[in-house]
């Protein structure tokens, strides 16, 4: 998996800050940004965020190129309909060089990995004889394992981004989509820091969780010291084994 | 595939009716309601409709039973934003017991069928062994290829419904989808005929074609009578054999 | 100001325990709807709500006729975007036998009931001599107080209805939606009892506020038993006097 | 009215066609982006807007700030959901030095004018007097017609731009809010120029207008070669005198 922030908003905080400020003053959008300091912003942004008024959020864009991450992963991604996206079609592009991602739990697992590989390397095989036969991309594809990997470009506004981690970083997700949620937060964090300096799973953004009931070893790596943003190597959360 | 209606909004017409007659009138939608006839009802649809006043239709919604599409096929149908899906989750859902959705262009070619159906053999055992292997579903179904069944609820209104069908409905759609989206299009046709009368893609909503250096087969299918929604067996439009 | 629920789901909580439950079944909606009994769904989707599991309400959707609100308020209510509104034109209708919301502070003071109407009687006759003066409607309305009475059909599903009376029920929204707010929620109480149990502003619904240095009287309220929707007698939270 | 590009999506054509290409392409989109020319993402993006993959302008998003208008102007606005706004409070900001915005069949008959201008400060007076009386500022605003100007500022990406000015830059929109749509599109074109090369109203992006009936005045003016976007100083389209 491979994550870029291609794009976004020029100056993010400083455009949410002059927007939020705009509803409280006798002054246009237009002339009170040139007279907001970061600093200035920065603090009504903590100060507006904490007592909900996110909208204002949504004035700053993201756009990210997302490279190599499976199709179980895409299917999950795309549910989250405030956003935009733009992904590789398997109607157009041949999946005859694909690559797949392999799930931690199957790396771990000699065995696992190697009936793994096996069922991948035949499928790869039976598509190819598929498209020789003469079955279009479109319909040799449907062979082809959830493993495929894909890419897709993303555009989300901060508060979209906001609920997405909510949801995608927290131990409760596949460990696919929340390795891809911490490190879109992460890139996200350099650029507009004060937006995102609270953000992830509840337990992190508002100090609750919902699901209490639920298992998570998420505070537990916090408490050691654990990189959070690493948790494609952490054992997942969904391991019953 | 099994596609049934669930739900709809009570006299989708006549609520249409009575809230667009509520935007020319001195009168409440409450008060409209109950002196509008079928008959008028559906004389201002069709006008408004025409005109371009869609935002009425959004008053109308429709909830589908969706019952083995393939994943492939959903991860299609998911994109469409304007929508809710309540989809059969891999995590938490076994596939041991899994069907498979077989592509026309497979199913005719005797060869074809015979590879694709013993590649999703191995995959359904691979599947079961990692599962012994102590890998959870949620990992062990990256191996289960994209043809595999699945269940979605989906809720669109007719707005919504009527884009949806408009590139669904194409033959430039995939054959899974755009069978889908006929037999959507004759549910809601039967409780809402004047809202979905010219509904399709736009070679028939519209009478126009956006694309017309592609060799569409519809126009011809058409013209010799054909059964419009049984697009599944007709020949795929990307089928470059 | 006169609120009616125009449409609704039939039996909205059963299809939403339906679409909530195709998620974790191997069954499709279609056949869990026919086994779902009403204890089992409200059982589910206390449950699902609760832990956050909110996107299955969507499928439930409802519509109301609002009569009677001034333009001021429908300006807040448009606001909410995750919804479906036909509004009464202001550019196809006539204003001159319009009425107008007074609001409570105003009608409780003498003096400025007062002036309060004779400026809406002044407006209403300009409105009407520029109208003869070849002013059209849709300009002449710019005279036009924003206290002028509009109706207006509104759809929101109930997962959206859940968020717009988390802000709009709460005493820091104005009066007016408030009193709308308050009055829709005791409508789709009736006829989803399990989804709106706990609806209404976060001190309700989660026992927590987000705005706590704000002096509130709501919970003084129901401390001393009074009627919650009833708020557009209670004393203005915004008033400064 | 002022209207100001506040900010927008840095090279927003290169961004939409690296995201397009994507779909296409073996590579990822951070690759696309490195290689891509002005001349082929131009190219790219109009074949793709002609045959409607419209999905890929969303990556492209734009910020205004709108200082000036009026309320009635902004009631119509925020109707567009797809959208996001911060606007100028009326509970927050008072209204005593508020300007109006005078509409164009009004400046233009004295007598209207005189009848037009003594009861907006017959409306601040009161306005003034009723804060005097003790009623907040949220209430007193009710007596404010609805010509009162207010600042807003709005993100659109550019597949809702379209459709905005699709709707707004058509003679069928009200005056002010056409103007507003044509001043828009001028500050986008700039940067922008091939995603909004035909954009404006069905008869100039599309060919054909789906209201021919309706006298439209946009043509003719086309033909004396007036320019479009002044469109506050022509007739208005409503005009009944």
């Amino acid at each position: 998996m491979k994550v870029e922030l291609l794009s976004y908003t020029p100056n993010p905080e400083l455009l949410v800050a002059a927007a939020a400020r705009t509803c409280y003053s006798k002054k246009p959008g237009s002339q009170i940004i040139k007279k907001i300091t970061t600093k200035k912003a920065s603090k009504l942004i903590k100060k507006l965020v904490k007592i909900g008024h996110h909208s204002i959020l949504e004035h700053s864009v993201f756009t990210f190129s997302i490279e190599g991450v499976s199709r179980a992963c895409t299917h999950q991604l795309v549910r989250h309909r405030i956003a935009s996206y733009s992904q590789q079609s398997q109607r157009y592009v041949s999946l005859e060089n694909a690559n797949f991602v392999v799930p931690p739990t199957i790396r771990r697992n000699r065995e696992a990995e190697e009936i793994f590989n096996r069922i991948l390397e035949e499928s790869k095989n039976t598509y190819k004889k598929l498209l020789e036969l003469g079955v279009p991309e479109e319909d040799a594809r449907y062979v082809v394992p959830q493993a495929v990997q894909t890419n897709i470009v993303v555009t989300m506004n901060a508060r979209e981004l906001l609920h997405f981690f909510k949801l995608r970083c927290c131990m409760r997700a596949q460990w696919e989509i929340r390795a891809l949620a911490w490190r879109m937060l992460s890139l996200v964090k350099k650029v507009a820091p004060t937006i995102f300096e609270n953000a992830g799973p509840p337990c992190i953004s508002e100090g609750i969780c919902p699901e209490e009931e639920f298992p998570c070893k998420l505070r537990e790596m916090l408490k050691r010291g654990g990189k959070i943003g690493n948790t494609d190597k952490t054992n997942n959360s969904h391991n019953r084994t």
